[in-house]
């Protein structure tokens, strides 16, 4: 049996950790066996990233820093976990990834596609997803849905403001327009078991 | 009076931190104000990324990894410690920069020179040193006072073996070859005066 490499992504507050364990769940259910995970993070190196990256004020790092840190993180993810994981046939299903760096650091955040590319291609020699799904929804309620799950309490990014998430939105919908095959949007209004069976549907041909 | 950016090189044991200190007073003398820092840290961000850098086994962190890591401290130094004091016009001494990145993750490490001037393009723009100095021993000689200096407590970088070691030496002999102008090799035999000496004179037309 052959693991597929899933990941997960969209702007704050569209569900992806509820949706991540559904979908696992699922897939265990025909049978596979999964291993969730998350980014930046997911190995213990990348952890120790995580907390680095994480913290602070908006401004600790700049784009140029935090985009390498990402990519380490990444390195040390893919390295440690992801491709053994793969290599043992189970799927591995990940909270965010590379498309997540492409968006904030580069679309949003001033550095170029092409330079993201390229730490990602030093970094983890350019792997790629098997399939990436993109979850959307429409600006004020991806808003409301995150204010009430975080209470007031952001982390560097949740407190950047709303144009800057609006460009994080944009170059999501730019990405899966380039690459159809690989990236899926997915419509993550509706209630959880909804959106799931969407989900689900777009990883149909791997099942 | 415009400020200038010296780095200091060489593998472990050669005297760098001594020199470093040695330099900055003789540049003092001549009436210039002089930082003086060191890789990887310098300033918060990268002192932080150090700590993940320095400690663990020597496995820790793949190659690729760890130059992604360097170049996300140096992005950091770069921007909130060096660039500012060279426009204020202050002279910055750096123990270790970016040739010691190419030298350990590069020419030993397994990475092309190429990948790590491009992480050094993306995370710092691409700035180079007015002039590098690399203070080179026999490896005996090295060795010997690294051990007497360490007294047994080495870090991730000490413990590597004794062929890692002269691919670094090696590394750093050719990108002297490469660019004479900035990169000097300086003979770090004798007393520390006369290295002192031996240095002043490497930068003798900046002063």
């Amino acid at each position: 049996m052959t693991g597929r490499f899933i990941t997960l992504e969209g702007g704050e507050g569209v569900g992806k950790s509820t949706q991540l364990k559904a979908l696992a769940d699922a897939i265990t259910a025909r049978g596979h066996n999964v291993i969730t995970t998350r980014e930046p993070g997911g190995s213990e190196g990348a952890e120790a990233i995580r907390a680095l990256l994480m913290q602070g004020g908006e401004d600790k790092w700049s784009a140029r820093a935090e985009a390498l840190l990402f990519a380490a993180a990444r390195a040390d993810h893919v390295e440690k976990l992801i491709r053994p994981a793969l290599a043992r046939g189970d799927w591995v299903l990940c909270d965010r990834f590379l498309d997540s760096s492409r968006a904030y650091q580069g679309g949003a955040g001033g550095l170029s596609d092409d330079d993201v590319m390229t730490l990602h291609r030093i970094g983890s020699e350019g792997m790629l997803p098997d399939r990436t799904l993109i979850l959307t929804l429409p600006d004020n309620e991806a808003e409301s849905r995150a204010a009430a799950r975080d209470g007031g309490n952001v982390d560097r990014f949740g407190a950047k403001n709303r144009a800057y998430h609006r460009r994080v939105a944009h170059a999501f919908a730019t990405f899966a327009e380039a690459e159809p095959e690989r990236i899926r949007m997915i419509n993550a209004q509706g209630s959880a078991g909804h959106v799931t069976a969407r989900l689900i549907a777009a990883i149909e041909d791997f099942l």
